[in-house]
């Protein structure tokens, strides 16, 4: 299974990017995964939004094929654990590539979430989107896990 | 508003603690917030799972007079964030003390479940219960930025 987890701007908080590292490496045993940052928008006013937005989404854009994205959303869809992984199971039956995407501190642009062909949330709470990135990669470790009949941690 | 988080056993992974440390931190600038570490059972193979549990369960128990409380779970309800504040907050005026609840590594045993006020998922995935417990100081810190009206990273 091929993986790509998109965002804008590398993950600032120490623990939070070293987690990021951990479950990344353990996805690395069972799938090709990979972590892929995207320029964020530099030097402008967070009262620029739709500017630093645009700017972000055209960085993630250039590194799509004909990916499968995926954003991250709280009001997206939401599923099980058991539920993620057989979706991550059929998308890999029909060869597509999953590309994950999180959005920087102002989220993602209407033009990208609209690109989506899904919107996920992992919680209906708004979370950080620092939060929200180790989140992401610690379900799609353990739906690997769960796919390859693997024992992990509760 | 007083707010206790009970769970069975420190929480090992470092970055995972250091994250619990930062946010219990930010929630007691806004209230009174603290962390008991309740005993986790020790020396007993995985396979005896009810022991485990019922050795958590009364180690939980001793320490809640009527508390309101909330023990979190993956089949709990789910709220928005803001619904989540709201519930804070109505709780706080009916002069309750919220007693969060997270499992250790085996969950909860079921008589706690059926003790709690409420079931909670932050969640509808299964998250480790260490990261449980972070992304659910994160969430009361957030709501407590909310009820204040103030403001904290997306």
């Amino acid at each position: 299974m091929r993986v790509d987890f998109f965002w804008p701007g590398r993950t600032k908080r120490p623990e939070l990017r070293a987690l990021e590292d951990f479950y990344l490496g353990r996805i690395r045993l069972l799938a090709d995964g990979r972590v892929v940052v995207t320029p964020a928008a530099r030097g402008l006013d967070e009262r620029e939004k739709a500017r630093i937005l645009e700017i972000e989404a055209q960085g993630l854009e250039k590194r799509w094929k004909d990916d499968y994205i995926i954003c991250l959303s709280d009001e997206g869809q939401d599923m099980t654990s058991a539920e993620f992984a057989r979706f991550l199971a059929a998308r890999d039956r029909e060869g597509r590539r999953l590309g994950f995407v999180v959005g920087g501190f102002l989220g993602l642009a209407e033009r990208i979430l609209r690109r989506a062909d899904l919107r996920l949330a992992v919680s209906k709470m708004t979370l950080s989107h620092e939060l929200c990135r180790v989140v992401l990669l610690e379900q799609v470790y353990r739906s690997l896990t769960i796919l390859q009949g693997r024992r992990y941690a509760k």
